[in-house]
């Protein structure tokens, strides 16, 4: 998801390129060269009962999947590297190949797509890896009659957490129906969201202590990596809050009106996401207005010293300068005293007197910068 | 809702992150470790009685409610450090474990929820602490047939003039429903607005006195601070206006047209409030243009000075720089008279002659500069 | 509507705050401390009578009215001074007591409401005073069956010249019903805006002019008052031109469709007056754009002075110092002659040769900053 | 439409103050006091005839209109300095007084008014003269069943095109209905905005160039005017793509199906229109940051030139000054030989190390200049 | 598409005049004068059969249409050089002149036009040629049962992937109706945006290394250049997408479900292309930020050496100066003693004691700078 640059500041990236070229059949089912080997997981359950698998062989699993018509079937497949595996997907459970090639073209809009027997929906995963690497990734769900398949490109294991309540069967989530499994899972992902926005609302406040106290051109590189962050976490909250509301307005009879509940409870927390990102946006743009300020800041410091040094010491050294001139007392042809030829450089306190001269003008103009405030600190 | 800077000043908190990560149940009524002991307030009354009493045992509220079916019950819990209480609430008052776990999870935005039985109101309450600092308390209330329910975290008398009004008997508040009574702790909640509008108005106001006069680099920090502070107001007011609309709209009958006459003046203010933040706003923008120029202005002033002392006494420092040089009148070899090497500096009036010259050098370039507006003071 | 800065410009107010405090009763009838005492002045007129009263009594007033049942009655109180008329005329009148708190709480937003058997309409009168102050009343009308009442909080005859038209009984007035007159007070109220805008516009081009010219700091001052007072100019209208837009639209009878299509030419200026506030926003903006390449600009003259200065005389400083070196062409101690210890200074012409050098130089310099265009104007 | 300025540059307005004063009646029909004497110019066509008549007397053209009722008549009012028959004209054609009062009150947004018989339809003419003013006219036009009429100030021939075409019998102007030469008149309107936009784009790219080399203050100048004429463009168009707009979606039998596929022809030119304004509004912005980065790199320029002579020479003069001092190798009153005091000044090669050292430290002064890229052009 | 400039930059340009002068007649089907050769490509297919064919007539062409009544034909019209070939286009396909007139109007924007029997389609094709020069060709298309007729300037083979997969017979390609070859032909041209934007990715990253690292002038030129080509992207991406948008909300037949499945995916991807040209615009207004901030970086770092250099040495100057004065031990009249004229210059470590001096103030002052972190890099 990032670049390394030059300077050792790492760059994400917005996007990431469609392999395809202009012009190619849609629907093309083509995995990434290094896309990892499929493994499937299967978590069977209703209130009572719940059993956990792992296939490799799609038949064993749809023979499963005929033995529990009628307890929830959560589908996992993780991982693209097969492609007549995600081709026997799609013939064995009826999804689009238009499906399929968003689901293994990892750069989806959060969306989602409404049909008449399944839901298809599309989530994005953000979050910090250990190394403030920001990972970005997909996740594809189609909702069927008690069935729930996702899709995953990695084996992380993002949903650990529903997992765990699907085991101890505490709550609603074993009780209820796939699409409150459903709920859960893009709840966990929006979910998300907050240490993400916890990590920048942070780094927002050092940097503005930093700016504010001793700015400098890594503050500048801090602060447009923090802007492309946000541009990416702003454009994907903005969809997941239009897929969100989408699911909450859909006519399926896939979502009933209690898990509705609790996806109102969900698009709360995305407008609650886009609201902090909306202020962190704003507060970025006026930490680059600080930025810029504190530059014009220092340049004026530099030059009110420079000034100061400049306006007490030119003016001297002129002095200086006067009596360091060799008109002559006496003409050199007649040896005539010429007594209005610099009479201070014989006076007996002319020395003393040039000093002292000088020691008053660089009090007095200490006097009129004190009172300017060029002394002052700001 | 603040945290203390190295520099002194003080940064408000755009939001308080959640206490629960990602991929927990929904739902989980878990009290933050330091919450409050609660307190249960009641007050019963109609137009002709009033009864204010404590409770600390729900089961007792219970009974208390029973024996006053058709006077309004306004039940305040205060403090939520008691899980198990609050469990009790959302069972005897069918209220739905999300909605509890908003009351408690200390940071909602505004919203409005309408269910067939009840309204679920989430307000925020935005006021400045004697020591300028911003309080930000949330407040959460049940509507139902008869009975308002609500909840804060601390004991805080926000709503003390309603209280005082109740007592005394005068206007409408007695006589009315209990939607009459939500509507006056809403609009109380709304009320608060306007002094802290206040505050900031005076405070841009010495602000950019302070710019055109002498602007320091601590006005920067003072610029963001309301910068940060507006934000989260503006954020606020923008749902807190929604969910009085939403209100207006709702086809509850938990809430009257008569009432709906009130709330739409609680309307019109939380307009009045949004358009004075956007104006803030603007102004805003503008006091960060007006300290970026003054910056300039600073430098150009201290470049005009060490320009005008340069421009003077540069030349005049060559000047005597050349009659100091040590161009012999002697070949020192041959004792010949070398009469071209500097004879000014035998001259009798040669020192005068060069002291009158720099004179007159100087007025020249007062007048050039005088005339070039260099030594205006703007 | 304003208040005295040190530097002697005037800040308009943005808003006057609410005098009461939150939580007060809604509909409280509070005149302010120094409101004036009311005058009540009733226009009765038809097509073929006109007849101008005035009252200090609501009594008489009834019965005056009681006596016109099929004519058109403008009643207008101006001064809010005394609580126990104004509730009198709730009383008299039907008018609910949030109304009234609106009418004398003297800074609402353009609205209008629209109830069964009246429409309230709240407007703001802006304008400048000869002292090129802004000035910003509130003007509040009931329309009831053949009867308006207006509420004004001073004595200002800003009707006059409805009042004239009605009196003259040439157009439509005296023929018209009531919102035909309704009609003829708005549209005065909008008319106001143009002399105002003309005044910015004026302003606008003068700033332009001094910002092209020889701009100063007191330009961004009144940059700043521009900015502030077409804030408020533009909150205002905008709610204006959608009060107008509420009336067009109303379903009410008490506007008829011929008043209708005058009020579509009143909803045509609103439109108007907000083009131009935009445009005049818009350059409001560049003109602080000039003003601050203004201030770069002159930093660039001031040091494109010193830098020639400096760079002509630094070199030259330096050449006449290394004569002013006092290197011996004799060893003190032994008396030899040391004929590399600077030779120049016993050369015949080394005095005329050093000066033809440095005005060589300076020739030289003075070409490469002419070819650089140092020594243009801009 | 432009005032000159001091500088020699003109600027346009962006309004023309109404004539009336407020609260003066609606429906003035009171021309201005330079407006031209009118003229009457009548075209009658159908598909097989066509015939063009001038007409001074009104009563005379509705005689000849009498004799054509089945033939489209083109009715053209020039010049409004005749009150009377505007009056009489009102009156023969059925037109509002409200309508007349916007023909010749000469500052209309371009709009549609529908009424039952007739379509009221302004537009705004905007063009360049030869000498690069803007021209921004009015016309007005009615539009009834066959009859089309026209109003504008002036006698500009700004429709001859569309004459033309008339005259010439080719295309179908002279086989459609009047609602055709409405479009016909409204499109050659909206043509001339693409010419307009094409000397703004000749003049941006002409800016862009001069700005990118040698950039001076004037430019700020043409700028500042291109934006303010852009500002007025875009206004203008909007509101002609609303009228449009209304046009195709119009109601009204006046415009028939067929002449609404080509009105949308006219709405594609308006949006084409829009959208290259708001480009233009774009560069134009970015135009500005162009010339405000320019005067700083200019200032670099200047202060690179004066930093790089500065810390060339200024240790220069330190270095002959130290050899300027005039520590004596003999004690004056004892004549005991101070050895320490400066014995360079004696030594033979003294004068030529201390030039070969100078030497030496601006090459190396110079090398660190290139190295750090100062001496690099940009 | 673009101008070269003087600098050796090459301008994109936004638009195209039109040809025709204001007033023309609409319609008017008048080729460029350089316009192409036209020639006629021909597809005929279903799923079992395929023929390709060029014609230069069109009668010979409509036999072959008549032939294959029951298969798709893809007609090709590249080059406009024929007037008269074009108008038999209109009368043999019922095209009407003012889409005829949009078809070889070479600057249209992206537009749906949907008639009863037939849709006209106008696309932009934007890509990038080897040279770095964008192209913007115009690409019509009209929908009719079974036939679809585009229309290109030039005879760019833009669409041989569509027509790989046509002869290839793989996909859905040969068994869809007319409807799915317009979805592929759209299709193919907004996958067109996705190399450009990764194009512009990839500037935007070298740019902003280029910016943080050792910026230049010509920075600046590439940052113009870019936003120019993105206003132009971004105007051409939010028509189409408009356009592709109307086509899935058309009632017409002549698009069937089943092929909007996939124009939905085509519309996602114009929504991708949107956010990233948004988020690009971000991007190049933060990159032009950091450009300006780099300029007066530069500045602080040039006037920071000046600085040092001038605040050491200045006083040093001054110092040596003061020992260059010749003030004189004797009074050259009497010859008496003058022990207070400068006794330093005859103490025997007079020299000595002031290169110490100024050693010692050298190093106070390094140290001074240190700590105020003028000798930090940034």
């Amino acid at each position: 998801m990032s670049s390394q640059r030059k300077n050792g500041h790492r760059r994400i990236r917005l996007w990431k390129p469609k392999r395809t070229s202009p012009g190619a059949a849609p629907g093309m089912i083509t995995p990434a060269e290094d896309a990892m080997v499929p493994r499937i997981l299967v978590t069977t359950y209703d209130s009572v009962f719940i059993q956990e698998l792992s296939f490799t062989d799609l038949q064993a699993l749809m023979v499963h999947l005929d033995q529990h018509p009628n307890r929830i079937n959560w589908v996992e497949l993780q991982g693209f590297g097969d492609r007549r595996l995600l081709e026997q997907f799609c013939a064995a459970f009826g999804i689009h190949r238009l499906e399929m090639e968003d689901v293994i073209n990892n750069y989806q809009r959060p969306k989602l797509e409404d049909y008449d027997d399944h839901l298809f929906v599309v989530t994005r995963l953000l979050r910090k890896n250990g190394d403030d690497q920001i990972r970005n990734d997909q996740f594809a769900l189609f909702l069927k009659q008690n069935l729930v398949i996702t899709f995953q490109e990695t084996y992380d294991e993002n949903f650990d957490p529903v997992r765990v309540r699907l085991r101890s069967g505490k709550g609603h989530l074993r009780s209820s129906y796939a699409d409150y499994l459903t709920y859960a899972l893009l709840d966990c992902a929006v979910d998300h969201y907050f240490p993400l926005l916890e990590i920048y609302g942070e780094k927002l406040d050092s940097l503005e202590d930093e700016l504010f106290g001793k700015p400098n051109r890594d503050c500048l590189h801090r602060i447009q990596s923090l802007k492309r962050e946000l541009i990416l976490v702003r454009r994907t909250v903005f969809a997941e809050r239009d897929k969100v509301n989408d699911m909450l307005r859909t006519a399926s009879d896939l979502i009933g009106d209690q898990t509705k509940i609790y996806l109102r409870d969900t698009y709360d927390h995305t407008i609650q996401v886009m609201d902090l990102v909306e202020s962190y946006k704003e507060i970025i743009a006026s930490l680059m207005e600080i930025y810029l300020s504190s530059v014009s800041f220092r340049l004026n410091q530099v030059m009110k010293v420079l000034a100061i040094i400049s306006t007490i010491f030119i003016p001297l050294t002129f002095i200086v300068g006067v009596y360091g001139m060799n008109f002559s007392s006496t003409d050199p042809s007649t040896g005539a005293f010429l007594p209005m030829n610099m009479p201070e450089l014989y006076s007996p306190y002319g020395y003393t007197g040039v000093m002292v001269f000088m020691l008053v003008l660089v009090i007095v103009q200490l006097l009129i910068f004190w009172r300017k405030g060029w002394l002052d600190k700001s």
